[in-house]
């Protein structure tokens, strides 16, 4: 699916045909060295690896590091060899790809640290930029978060509008339990303490606390009492994050790791 | 090509089945509204439509707002009714869209409007989300700028790389010339007054002005005297604009109006 | 998704024109039944109406059932009217999706009726024809079933050589559990009370108890002591179901209900 | 088009990541091998091997059979060796494609044994698994059956609905015969002697003898005296295809050998 | 498959987006005419109307004409209305699919028209343009022509390479019905009497007499004496048409009917 | 994009699969010779590459000339050898590029050659083969013209139903002037003088002298005096390529170097 993805953002990048290199390009080789401007947490360097060796399979490259590593600015993350032609079309497509993974890794990163010494893991949400969700996710993960569900058939998630359809926590859940797969957990979305009980009292797996402020949040997780996973949600900043994790909760979600994630700063220069 | 895209999203996003809308909705008529939760431009507004429309016919969309417009916190951009289930697991997918698009055009116009009064343009660059850069170009154009070239086939760029091949710039932009397209125009990018010499003399159609300090930026601009359409690059800072501005260059280009665009925060709610 | 698997389904069959149908028909109105020619449960009705509409948009289907209804040998399923020459090149693939769909149902419903009355539900695995899966599941589910995992992103299965590779179930549940989203639940195959054990102590959220007697089966499941869901596999016949049932299992899975579903014969009968 | 449908059965069966896996399974080899546990005839090696192949370039397979050879309970079919990651990923999708597939083979081939000392030769019809039917009708041919024509573009099937439209039987094939490449035949479907007579007398290059008692049959094949190719079709059992035979006919064709095929059972044992 | 061509042919002919029309075109209707500007035989009008509603549904278009028609200089072939941006868009691919589908269509018909009164038959070959044989082989048969096979599966053609690798005439003959559909007909390639010969008594259902003078070919003709189909093929010009038809030959095959077409004069008016 | 385009054309050809060549082929080696039928220049050797390549990796290929070079009728172009199965399946399709590509070539040649000696440059338009322009294209540049625009988004063409909608040339150019990229060259057709004037008083980069008399565009391209490049179009024939020439013009485009164009005869031949 990788491949597929940068076939489709490599013809998105060439158009019709690359005319400066065509013309100017002698089929000779080149050295490149990748560079990094930035400190934080390397990502994406299998991606971009498969863009050059989709336009050339001869490209060379030597990575310094991996993906997940931490880099400093100035550091060589890598060497790359081969022909002039691939490696001169490919550069753009190739940074594109690890330097918004690197940016979403990094910030992923700087938020589950202020979380690891309470043991709660920060995760995304399904706000991603549509056909790039693979590659946020994948930032996700190597950031040192747990990623949320991939996509709608992975895990249910009962909201307001599906409890009204259903007539109360209790009914949606217990309909869904009869069909689903025993291998899918359920989640409700709760934003009360009345909410909470209802949705424990069906057994979901999950209970989303949604918006509660964090005493409410506090009360919910005692409530909850390990008989379900906790998920904090909503109006998630960093500034927030030790608060939120002090009342007890499993996981966090936000979208702003995805969402507010900069552009990580890594250049090619010609050996 | 954009229905293509939203295909796509929306497989990415629903992945098998969406177990929970499936099993839990019953097949009636839902109506929503499309709210703003911020100020600024909005943008997106026809592929937010079609998203819907890809799940079914049925959905009508009534907007209040072009493409373009100033929108407030709290504003009403659109009435959705339809079915349901293609309401429910549309939503993400179109808000995904849009909250990206609307956050670009927001950014790039809080750029355009420093520089309107000195009648100079902002534009964006090849760094743009792999497979998403249709999306990102259009919201620049929204936001009020002009786009820089679509992909490597619509303009001839001459870096350093290309003129060490080729030996001069001059010598770089003649080989071009003819082999190209008498539609194409060619770009040459500069570092020192000397190359814009060189690129001047050889008749290049734009001048980059690369990484240069404001005044040989000036220096650059009075010597091209509108021989060449002059354009700044690197280093472009919000806080910088003016300044840029104030240089004569015609044209500022930068890939912060989309790398460092925020999402613009959109909800739906159901009526 | 199902409209392109229907589009490349049509091309399959029409390879590069359907000549006796272009030669042949004239531009007319055609009326169709569809018949039953089987007992059992229908499935596909949607996919059958796809493959028409996706021929010709003017094809009108009544249907006189749904999805999971049981039907009779010579009940009338639908009447179908619309343009001659769509009718005739799709009916062959319309049919090609309900009556493998319609077998499935019929199959997996047969096997559900069993548990039924012991609160066992059956469910499938991913022994599924290659590029046909979405539709297999759907019959399973469509018979009464519950579906397994669709695919190897919505549940952790851990299995022997996994184990292997980790040192033991429970370093390999640990590992797993610190990587993976609170969203994926986790299942381990055991195929000794030994392993169960280890798996129950690693707070599995399903154990596969693969390829056990029925005595061994039992003393699984009271060791469990719905601790964890428990799932029964391997060596399941129609015959032993009920034995089976009687462990206290919570779900049988099977490759049969798909692998062997006999074509269900229905047909398409000129009025 | 063979390595498409694998990319997109492992698509199908991969989902997002496969997460197991991907946290499991160390960057190690594997050694692993492919063991019958069936009798019949094995077919679908190739996109066996592919399955793999598509996964990691890396992996090495020798087989100790060919397409079409039997195989008995116990036999070693192949070893692989590779990149661990790949070969687990890659198991079950290469199963589902042979097992599939030599289930096929391997029913045909029973059918066409009885036939062969009469010279007569079984094929298959259309009603295939849709987006399968490229490896269900290699699988016929590895058993030892020819095809019936591969889609509806390569043989004219004239039928009572194009009959009806025509007027005549002879009218219907003398209109296609003029538009028609010279290169395709014509066959003819008849249910009485009648038709039969006719569709000789219009020099019909196939004739099918649709759901004829096998009297009726002898006497039709007797009629049309190699003037044109016998087909018999319709209620064609494993038991009848001798009686069947003994009327002469050339060809005998049936959905069974596809439809009726059971999963022949291979595993993947480690080393 | 039309329509996924015609996707293509677009997203060819837009590429990024029609600025052009993009910035100048406002959202208003406009009128069109589709005008000939050449006489010969018209071909390739729903794919003309297919690439406008692929643009916009609200496209409407009426034909004066259908496929096949003779048109002259001057006459009205259809008048188009609707919104204008699809109009302006479309045009050039339209005009390029019927103006080249047109063109072969009328010079088919040309050479078709010389054979008319000898009962001879033209037809094509597989010399088209990669991606565009569809459109190809269906002007050819809009021309009056008869199709040769579409492509490698719907014909066997044994050529000399195929009988150096067989042996013989015979043996390849005899090796490849064996194996083959008897839906399909096998044709033998021959230089000489001998080979002939050899094919008839294979019973080869058609033979190729490839570039043979005329008279050896009349001596071919009568050996056969319709015991095969006979296809004169090779050195085919339209000055040797009638000459060709005079040996009794069956059909006529030749490459330059497509090869040779010219573009057909059409042009969009404003009306 | 040229591997896609080829996997897409050999689907064409194949259909489901080469019955001749699996049935009769050996698994051995094969050798083979292109040679040339014909005088002119030779192009696209890269695309006959890629499709055998595409069918076996194991093909090697040794070609004796370039892209653009002039090959006479009897030079060996190139020797193939690999897996005789991929040779013969391959050749056709192979073959079909290169023929079409070296007829434009050759006579993109025949129509520059004449224009040399005048410094003028011949270009092509958008009158291309759906789905095949970019190698309609290639072949253009290979036989020494430059390419017109590849597609509707690298240059701005104001028609005139754009002037229409305007009101005039100067809104036109300066409406579109204001929205477009600085990196596109606005391109306006004019028929007269005064729309010549018109235009170049908007400061438009390329002027097409469309359809004008010899002595007029002499006119019209003194008025320009170099203030915009000079472009004449429309009812140009090889016969009046001189005298457009003598006019002054930059570039004269044509769509007849690729509508016009034979079929170049190469073949494929046993060694």
């Amino acid at each position: 699916m990788v491949k597929e993805h940068v076939k489709n953002a490599l013809k998105e990048d060439i158009g019709f045909i690359d005319i400066t290199t065509d013309v100017l390009t002698k089929n000779e080789n080149l050295k490149l060295n990748l560079i990094s401007k930035d400190d934080g947490i390397i990502c994406g360097l299998e991606v971009f690896e498969i863009v050059f060796k989709e336009l050339s399979q001869d490209v060379q490259i030597k990575f310094f590091f991996n993906d997940g590593d931490k880099i400093k600015k100035g550091d060589k993350v890598a060497e790359l060899e081969g022909n002039a032609s691939a490696l001169l079309i490919g550069e753009r497509t190739a940074l594109n790809y690890i330097q918004r993974m690197s940016g979403i890794a990094t910030l992923t990163n700087k938020y589950q640290q202020v979380l690891d010494k309470y043991g709660v893991k920060i995760t995304d949400t399904r706000k991603t930029t549509p056909c790039f969700r693979l590659f946020e996710k994948y930032a996700v993960m190597t950031g040192g978060a747990i990623p949320h569900r991939f996509n709608l058939s992975d895990c249910v998630m009962i909201k307001d509008n599906h409890i009204a359809y259903a007539g109360s926590i209790k009914k949606a859940v217990e309909t869904v339990r009869k069909h689903i797969s025993h291998t899918h957990k359920i989640e409700v979305e709760c934003e009360t303490i009345e909410q909470v009980k209802e949705a424990l009292d069906s057994k979901a797996d999950i209970i989303m606390l949604d918006n509660m402020p964090s005493e409410i949040m506090k009360e919910a997780v005692e409530l909850i009492n390990k008989n379900a996973i906790t998920e904090a949600s909503g109006n998630v900043t960093y500034e927030r994050l030790e608060e939120i994790a002090q009342t007890g909760v499993d996981v966090i979600s936000t979208s702003a790791i995805v969402a507010c994630a900069k552009t990580f700063d890594l250049s090619i220069k010609h050996v």
